[in-house]
């Protein structure tokens, strides 16, 4: 089934111990909807500047992924720019430039609204709940925010998580949201705000999946993936976004959602995010094959899995 | 088959976010013993002061551990003051008063001597090789450290690392041994330095396992061990000797040591580390069952493993 995405479209300028890149394509919605047109049809609402091409605008049709939700504004694309240092878990911002992305006003194309799951990239949770609203239809709905998110607009956000079935979000933000500092107490706490599932990504050490009670299967047992180790971590933008591209995409591709399932898309989100930091930018998301991501799919299996 | 450990006790005054405790039974030693006590017969190692009663020594009684080379030394035992804030995974020392610890040498009583296990806790490397170079006849020897000797006596660590079979160190250790941050890498380069397998240990998130080419099995796939995400820590002190006990207690009880064998011992490691931090102390490690253990284990296994 087909999924619709909201998000940023971005030019990213990068600097890792790997090397530099300039005004290459990035942004959360170009993350995700590359890494999850693996597994089915995705359709994506964004906005980008005249400075946006054809030629950029190929890399998502060369993925067969819909881009008539692409709205074409007056002005420059939303960039960003940072560097990774001594951690590649952390950029540090160089600079930001919201540009067209400021203004940004999601309209879903009627073709998109008989899509089942949904994903509300990380923007202004009023504009999160607003494309829920218009998307009434879907089975699922997965989101993810951020830390600019819950500390400037917690009342919103706190309305928005009503109507989000699964949150991505990482530890440092799940701590901040739940206001707790036990990754356990944290999960349980966010749960409570309404999502059925919680999603927390612990970078390089991979991702645990929280349920609550009742929701999607029995019991209150989380569920974790593991991480690959990679020798070489090249540029590591993108790979939450990727992780949120695989594990929704692999979710859109099932007929039913159940825990069995949201497990395995947990390790498909581990296997998209661990392609993504292997090059530059988007490079490797673009020319992947379903042969290569289920064997990786084998690789991590094999970390975790006694005989 | 029985396991030598050498390392510390230790008197400890712990403030953690759930309350303090003062003047505790600790130390490295202490953690590992009791921990892979449940798998096999322990033999420590160690030395303590006069203030070390009979009521300590029974706490090793209890759980039949041999305490023949313990040695009693005039003046008070180690003491070690830390607190935990807001991250439970790295404490501030507040004061170390080394006392009879400064001047261990350790001395291996001859009936320990048929032992084919060793594990050498975190003590001056040249001290290590030293009880490594009486035990010959072993047949597998585990190691720790920590930054202190990484740093201030690396040349002498490097000797030891050589005749270090599986040595267990936590990411920041690893890193710094290494002298390369990504984790991948610097696995490789600390393997080329002497031991056949090293088990990395993140913390809240598990551990991996690296094996050089060719050890105890075939190829170079890590393999990872979740820990559980637990909702009450009352005091981390102790989870990381608490897991090489269960990780080395594991692989004394079995007759082959393999691939599988280590697998499920870096699983066992995490189980063990998991109930230690539960309370305060070595208080949970005291009063354990196998079901209990192998329950936990059950729980483990099923936290990462897909249908």
């Amino acid at each position: 089934m087909s999924i619709v995405a909201v998000g940023s479209i971005a030019f990213d300028c990068l600097t890792t111990p790997s090397g530099r890149a300039d005004n290459i394509l990035g942004g959360s919605c170009t993350y995700f909807s590359l890494a999850a047109s693996y597994f089915t049809d995705v359709r994506v609402v964004a906005v980008v500047g005249e400075d946006f091409t054809t030629e950029h605008e190929d890399i998502f049709w060369k993925r067969k992924v819909d881009t008539r939700g692409i709205e074409h504004a007056k002005g420059k694309t939303f960039r960003w720019g940072g560097q990774y240092l001594d951690n590649l878990n952390e950029a540090k911002t160089d600079f930001t430039e919201l540009n067209v992305f400021e203004k940004f006003q999601p309209q879903i194309p009627r073709e998109y609204q008989d899509s089942k799951f949904l994903f509300l990239g990380n923007i202004h949770p009023t504009l999160q709940a607003t494309v829920r609203q218009v998307m009434n239809g879907v089975k699922l709905t997965g989101g993810d925010t951020m830390n600019f998110w819950i500390k400037g607009t917690r009342p919103e956000l706190l309305e928005t998580l009503k109507v989000i079935n699964v949150l991505l979000i990482n530890d440092t933000e799940a701590k901040m949201l739940a206001m707790e500092s036990n990754l356990q107490r944290a999960a349980q706490r966010v749960l409570s705000m309404g999502p059925q599932a919680l999603v927390i990504k612990h970078g390089e050490y991979g991702a645990t999946i929280f349920f609550r009670e009742g929701a999607f299967g029995v019991g209150t047992h989380p569920f974790r993936a593991p991480a690959l180790p990679i020798e070489e971590v090249k540029d590591p933008t993108g790979a939450g976004d990727s992780f949120a591209g695989g594990f929704m995409g692999y979710l859109a591709s099932q007929e039913e959602i159940n825990r069995e399932v949201l497990k395995r898309a947990l390790f498909y989100g581990g296997v998209m995010g661990s392609f993504a930091v292997e090059r530059f930018g988007t490079e490797r998301l673009q020319h992947l094959t379903r042969e290569e991501i289920d064997s990786r799919f084998q690789v991590f299996r094999e970390l975790t899995h006694l005989e």
